[in-house]
């Protein structure tokens, strides 16, 4: 597909894109637009001069602060919305083309908002390398993968109300921790805060409180996926989480990135997923190719230095997909709300190399990092930014989520 | 205080109470009201009047849904309401009492609602006793209270979508449970249903990302308190919960009461919980008097047959109080938000009939409880009504919760 606009080659936002975030600039309050090379189309704007009337959208729908509004309206109309850009997108004889300067922002003069009300957001543990990986270092390697995790999806509950979109800076949180060899806990900054290198799917459809969503129906129910950093401290989290998981440890903040990549967008990227023994319940069996080969890379900036990629990795790599978080989740009647996450957990890769997490990357301290000119590292520093970046490629074609990117700055 | 309204005997909404609700009417559409006796005082038809515009309280904040505008306005507008409602109650000169037929509604005529917009959960686990039980039922006497018990209140997050008002009856859940003398697990209906009787507090007051609320200063972050039924499905959540905690096995449904009776109706209920060794760290040291004396009880109602009381304990019971468990969700920077959820967790006394669950009550099916006609019972089955209910008393004082009532209906 050609467009008329100028899109930089390489860009995450290609005319297959089109992903949805909220944004403001200094003259105009946040509203919904979707990221098209280095510029944002500005929907709200068209939808005041009624380009989006005969879609039964109304203006204020897209004068929101967060998306939900928008999700609310359904599949077909986020369908109808994409075809309708795409088309306006490839010719020149469209109302976008005659309006581009009234309806485009460039994403330098924009700023990004948190895109979703987050009513809830649960956190997986899907990848089978990293759970094997947390399993040996936190209770040893007989204990690594516990008896259930081939059977279901195992997750949690995460916090909502921490979770800030890119580019939000988060202080390095305070707890209770256990020093080595001390036996009681003493109150510090964490001496061990990590990231999490996840995906979460939003949620765009509800279904009812004692209802289920079968597993194959999960398309209809996800609206689209963003990088998620579920930023951790280790010590916090190893001294609180037995026996009801962690807590402190991670409640602190959660990051996303600004633009929610619609999942029609992934469709071309779409592969089977590793093979799963036991075969799981039937409420838990899948089709194949239900995991989407997204490639994944976290890197550090130290302080006043160069951003060093850490790790590579892929989304492909989950043992659980999907359909089968979503299956699982809803199994028991639990309600799912618009703008919910679903996050995956952190996808590691088998090799040291492709570990979603310091923790792993440093075996938990055994192997520290070499960071540019600074010392050996195990964990983050005061000042380190960290880059989540993800993209799938494939002929040509080629749909980005950008960047996840925060500063960590010192305890308050 | 005396009223000039006919408040029945023992009623739990004196005028000492006065706690705030959303309830709905065949011709009027969700307000905010506040309950006396066996009335609704609808403070929507006392604002439209004007008789809160001095207060800078717009109509539209009690015209909602949810109470978290009326919240929002602060704890000065709260306790204006409230010392002006007193007045109006204890006073024939007064415009409630002159707009009697227009400003009550009888409780009987109403539908209660969700009365807020919950945007976190979080579920503490504070009972030593609860916890001594519970550890021992499920690790053995030797791991029964983990190391970490004594140091912080331990907690987890929860769902919030899954919250529903007294009144709505809930579907036994089905998931992965294990049978007995099996190893792998099966889908079914659980057979473990069981209630969890708890407090919740009502979060009144924001706290920023970053920022730390000290145990003293809970007084300003708390609105008030609900009664909290954290229905758990304890074989799914036996077999899910190693690592990351309870999910599935919770998920289903909490049900709070419709009333939230303000913190300043509690004051006289004021004492002092149980001695705290060792010491907490001091980012968790309070003062004297921080425990609410209420009394509490479940009562199960088999279907056709007379509801029978089988626990009765004490909210004072708690080792951790709930200054200590703001502080602690806190201290790691964590943000509340108007309408969150802080619940007790489950509310057990030392003595076997004061337990606050099944799981306790019948120590995990080995002493099944005589409930009327039924066969003896571990768990609760299809046609269940369970209720639990709350009052503080003291010197003719009477401030009472009312009650949470659900009805177990087959699974779907």
């Amino acid at each position: 597909m050609n467009t008329w606009l100028d899109i930089p080659r390489n860009s995450d936002f290609s005319v297959h894109n089109l992903p949805y975030g909220i944004f403001s600039t200094s003259s105009r309050r946040p509203r919904v637009g979707v990221a098209i090379g280095d510029q944002i189309i500005d929907l709200a704007a068209l939808a005041i001069r009624r380009y989006f009337q005969n879609l039964s959208i109304e203006p204020e729908v897209l004068e929101q602060s967060s998306l939900n509004a928008f999700i609310r309206l359904g599949k077909p109309t986020w369908q109808a919305v994409r075809k309708r850009l795409t088309s306006w997108l490839t010719q020149t004889d469209s109302p976008l083309y005659h309006l581009r300067k009234e309806c485009f922002v460039a994403q330098s003069e924009a700023k990004m908002h948190l895109p979703l009300e987050i009513g809830d957001y649960t956190d997986f543990y899907a990848s089978e390398a990293h759970a094997t990986n947390v399993g040996t270092m936190f209770r040893g390697k007989e204990n690594a993968l516990m008896p259930n995790w081939k059977h279901m999806p195992i997750a949690y509950h995460g916090r909502a109300s921490s979770i800030v979109v890119s580019g939000t800076n988060i202080h390095r949180p305070k707890g209770q921790i256990i020093l080595k060899s001390a036996d009681q806990p003493v109150f510090s900054p964490t001496q061990a805060l990590d990231f999490e290198l996840e995906m979460a799917a939003v949620i765009g459809k509800e279904n009812k409180l004692g209802t289920s969503v079968r597993p194959e129906k999960a398309e209809d129910y996800i609206f689209g996926f963003v990088l998620f950093n579920d930023w951790s401290a280790r010590d916090i989290q190893r001294w609180e989480y037995v026996p009801l998981g962690p807590f402190l440890g991670k409640n602190f903040a959660s990051s996303i990135s600004p633009w929610v990549v619609p999942l029609e967008a992934l469709q071309p990227f779409r592969v089977d997923g590793p093979e799963q023994q036991p075969k799981p319940l039937p409420y838990l069996q899948t089709s194949d190719r239900q995991n989407f080969d997204i490639n994944l890379e976290v890197a550090i900036q130290p302080e006043g230095e160069n951003d060093v990629v850490v790790s590579q990795t892929n989304f492909k790599n989950m043992y659980w997909n999907i359909g089968q978080m979503l299956a699982h989740h809803t199994v028991n009647g639990c309600n799912m709300r618009i703008g919910d996450l679903l996050a995956s957990g952190t996808i590691s890769g088998e090799e040291s190399d492709s570990y979603g997490s310091l923790l792993e990357l440093s075996w938990n301290g055994e192997r520290p990092l070499k960071i540019n000119s600074n010392q050996p590292r195990t964990y983050l520093e005061d000042g380190d930014t960290v880059t989540l970046r993800g993209y799938a490629e494939q002929e040509g074609i080629r749909v980005g989520f950008g960047e996840v990117r925060t500063k960590i700055l010192p305890s308050l």
